[in-house]
């Protein structure tokens, strides 16, 4: 298959208070993706809380966006601490349809080089299914050095990289240094949402986008706007976006894209506890941001 | 019910290959414990891998110790990333026999500090059993405040805190800051095991010993010379043990205890993948360090 590039949109997954998955407002939030065409959707990645459900909801969520997908591709996330569950994760989202997997090196004991690799070659190697290698130290609390990259890429069934965007001083830097070491033809592309637009101008190929699973229209049109090498116009887009940007920093982009789920498309989801809605100051925030944005980006 | 204080011994906990425990070898592990009479047995920490563990497993992992355990204590790992899973493993550990419930606040999305305190708060209340607060900031990625260390051990049910020995330089002055925050009564100790004879020195009630796990009779002696003020016997006996904290710090303490499992206990249990067995020259080194200790230590 070749690799879905270009905008991937991640949903929450919205869930009941017991961890079940709300079908019915998942399908409200992606069929928009759908209907936007972005180029993938990334369910369950951390916006979508992969890390706190169950493999049999995960499946669920897999197949329920699958078959309303209508050709777009999804990238599924297949995380867990052990080995042998992120194998069934990655033979359950290749059997529901999905596209690729979206792997990260998830740790509570911290994991050496020699770990990792195994890990991901492993699940690679047994679930058949294509790897966005799914680099997220903030998360997963581990460093991946630019060799274990090069080395993973050389590893069948890896495909691509989603690295953190470095901030947008750094973005070319960085992403002429990993494309030295990887092998090619691997997809390189950022999540960060708000330096991702200078990555994508910088040369990556993909934004791995929380705000994109909210508004696609806008966000495809940053992408659109950097893959015609439209700089000024991808730019010019993605600063309308700062007041959202600033929320994001302040109150991370998983509370926040909840509240923004919840205010401009009534979904009434709450993330998993022990992670809390934001409290009700933070909530004016996000309702003034919103508020103060025209309204045609707003989807 | 009275919170056992002193050597907290912390076994690894022996599975197969599909994650299933030995319960055969478990038990070789912990009968030891209990004909040394360890204060209690720490069933299920981070050396007992809990956090790759189903909620079956480890309840059937609790009840195995539970069983032959003679009445010493046992304190029982029930962190999850889910509330309401900490729950469950918390009613599971109650209803199987475990004295107290050895709580860290895990975390893949980083959490807030009221975040935490909700956790916390919720498992106590609805589990019923005492909670020992698991400070970990090196697999939780969650930094505990004093203050919010303060208002935990004010929440009913929330008996004691474990922290991470800062340094036998710093011990004291840690031990004595945490002392004016907390609750008058909650119980205060240590893990990591090369500091953790001068916490106690310093005045800490505990120590939650990985070591303690293979050699009880070795760490009670420590305890005990602390405990009647014999500081220099205590750190007599530590400093003996200094091979093995140096093979710690450059292994970790988790895989070097599988290692010293099976040099000296034949226990042929291997880390839940992807946490790997140290390599030839690492375990080299570990049979080297056990080979110059003193046979009377290795118990």
């Amino acid at each position: 298959m070749t690799y879905p590039d270009g905008l991937s949109a991640f949903p929450i997954t919205p869930t009941n208070e017991d961890g079940s998955i709300d079908l019915g407002a998942l399908r409200e939030l992606v069929l928009p993706l759908v209907e936007a065409r972005v180029d993938s959707i990334g369910l369950l990645g951390s916006t979508g809380t992969y890390m706190y459900l169950s493999r049999e909801e995960r499946r669920r969520a897999t197949e329920a966006a699958v078959a309303i997908s209508g050709g777009v591709p999804i990238i599924a996330g297949i995380g867990a601490l052990r080995t042998d569950d992120s194998v069934r994760l990655a033979q359950d989202a290749r059997a529901a349809g999905a596209s690729a997997g979206l792997l990260a090196p998830v740790s509570y004991t911290p994991l050496t080089d020699e770990e990792v690799f195994e890990h991901f070659s492993t699940v690679a190697r047994e679930s058949g299914l294509p790897i966005c290698i799914y680099d997220n130290p903030g998360t997963t609390h581990f460093t991946f050095s630019p060799e274990l990259l090069g080395r993973l890429s050389r590893i069948e069934g890896i495909v691509a990289v989603k690295s953190p965007a470095p901030g947008a001083a750094e973005i070319r830097a960085h992403h002429f240094a990993l494309k030295t070491v990887v092998r090619n033809g691997c997809s390189l592309g950022y999540s960060g949402d708000w330096d991702s637009a200078e990555g994508l101008i910088a040369g990556a190929s993909s934004w791995y986008s929380v705000i994109g699973g909210l508004f696609p229209i806008t966000c495809l049109a940053i992408v659109r706007a950097a893959q015609r090498n439209d700089a000024g116009e991808a730019r010019r887009l993605n600063a309308h976006l700062e007041p959202i940007w600033s929320l994001f920093k302040e109150f991370s982009s998983l509370r926040v894209v909840y509240t923004i789920a919840e205010l401009n498309r009534a979904i009434h989801a709450k993330p998993p506890r022990p992670i809390l809605p934001l409290s009700p100051p933070a909530r004016a925030k996000v309702e003034t941001a919103l508020a103060g944005l025209p309204a045609d980006l707003l989807r």
